[in-house]
């Protein structure tokens, strides 16, 4: 089985490394990063670089793509190497996913039109505007397409993945040593949960909210 | 203020990247990945590559220093380049950090003798065996020694951290704009919280069960 992770410059690093934690425990799994290029791709702030080691026309047929998001994500939108490369693997992929706005680049390539999908709470609006139908919930599931909400949801994706791809005693066992037993300080962790004022604060900031899908 | 980020071969990918995603967002804060050699630095199981972009000998005075875990660990508990350069760095940090079995190497250093600390689950009893007094809690605060338990953890470590580098609102809009709105598929995340022939299991494949510390 393989399990292909796609990088991009400005990429979130959580995006991409929070799934492979998990998924690379899949018994028989090969799990490598691809990108346009091999070698060093960027995250957003540029201060972590992860290693791309094959191209996109290196893989073909992966069973399992998994999209991360990120500021990059953004100028990717049209990108047709890119999005092309998305349709192609999606036509015989067991699984299509994404973390946080990865799901907008699986729905700028079509792949989510008139689906029930997720992203980052900030970008739902756009998911929408993209033609998939978004929904605010941690982790979706639409046929084939899993789709994760912003960051660090990529976790629970990869856990129920990895619950699908082998079974629940598996999931449970990585779950145990990668001692997912989350305990946060605080209670912020989404915009139901934390404080109006900082909701805000993040929505002035955002991109999504600044300038519309399209 | 600079928080360096030290990698090994062989560590835990989210050991070090789950802290990084928190911790990069501290405003004013330059994150340096540090290692031996700079260039790609190989997790365990070497499918994931990151970039370090110091050596050791350029990070002479980091105000934080984030030690992550991984199988490689071992490997490294005798190497005195690296444990030197854990003293000497030590010597004028305001935090000295440690994900999943990262503090079995702060105790080789002779960092945490007689402090309270934590690690992976599998690794607790391995941490006393080096003077540490291992506590089975999610992170462990004991003076500027912040220490976390196995792999997910460094995610809420991370946050603890942002919330005394910064405050507390802070913290909040990082858990926020991270979505860290944890949601397991599975509630297994724990030694206590697993069916018991998974922990077993998990015993029986572990280096810390099989060949004791010393």
């Amino acid at each position: 089985m393989q399990i292909a992770i796609l990088l991009f410059d400005g990429f979130t690093a959580l995006d991409a490394v929070g799934p492979y934690e998990i998924l690379h425990r899949v018994p028989g799994a090969e799990t490598v990063f691809v990108a346009e290029r091999t070698g060093p791709v960027h995250d957003e702030p540029g201060s972590l670089s992860l290693v791309a080691r094959k191209t996109l026309a290196e893989v073909t047929a992966p069973d399992v793509v998994v999209v991360p998001g990120g500021p990059g994500q953004s100028g990717q939108m049209t990108n047709e190497s890119l999005l092309g490369w998305l349709r192609a693997v999606d036509a015989t992929t067991a699984w299509t996913t994404s973390v946080c706005t990865g799901s907008l680049l699986l729905a700028a390539a079509g792949l989510l039109t008139g689906r029930r999908a997720t992203s980052h709470w900030l970008a739902l609006d756009a998911l929408r505007a993209y033609g998939a139908e978004p929904v605010g919930e941690r982790v979706v599931t639409d046929g084939k397409y899993l789709t994760a909400a912003g960051v660090s949801a990529g976790i629970d994706m990869g856990l129920t993945l990895a619950g699908s791809l082998v079974d629940e005693r598996f999931a449970r066992s990585v779950q145990l040593i990668t001692e997912y037993d989350p305990q946060p300080p605080y209670d912020a962790g989404s915009p139901e949960k934390a404080p109006a004022a900082l909701v805000e604060e993040a929505r002035g900031r955002s991109r999504f909210t600044a300038r519309p899908a399209r």
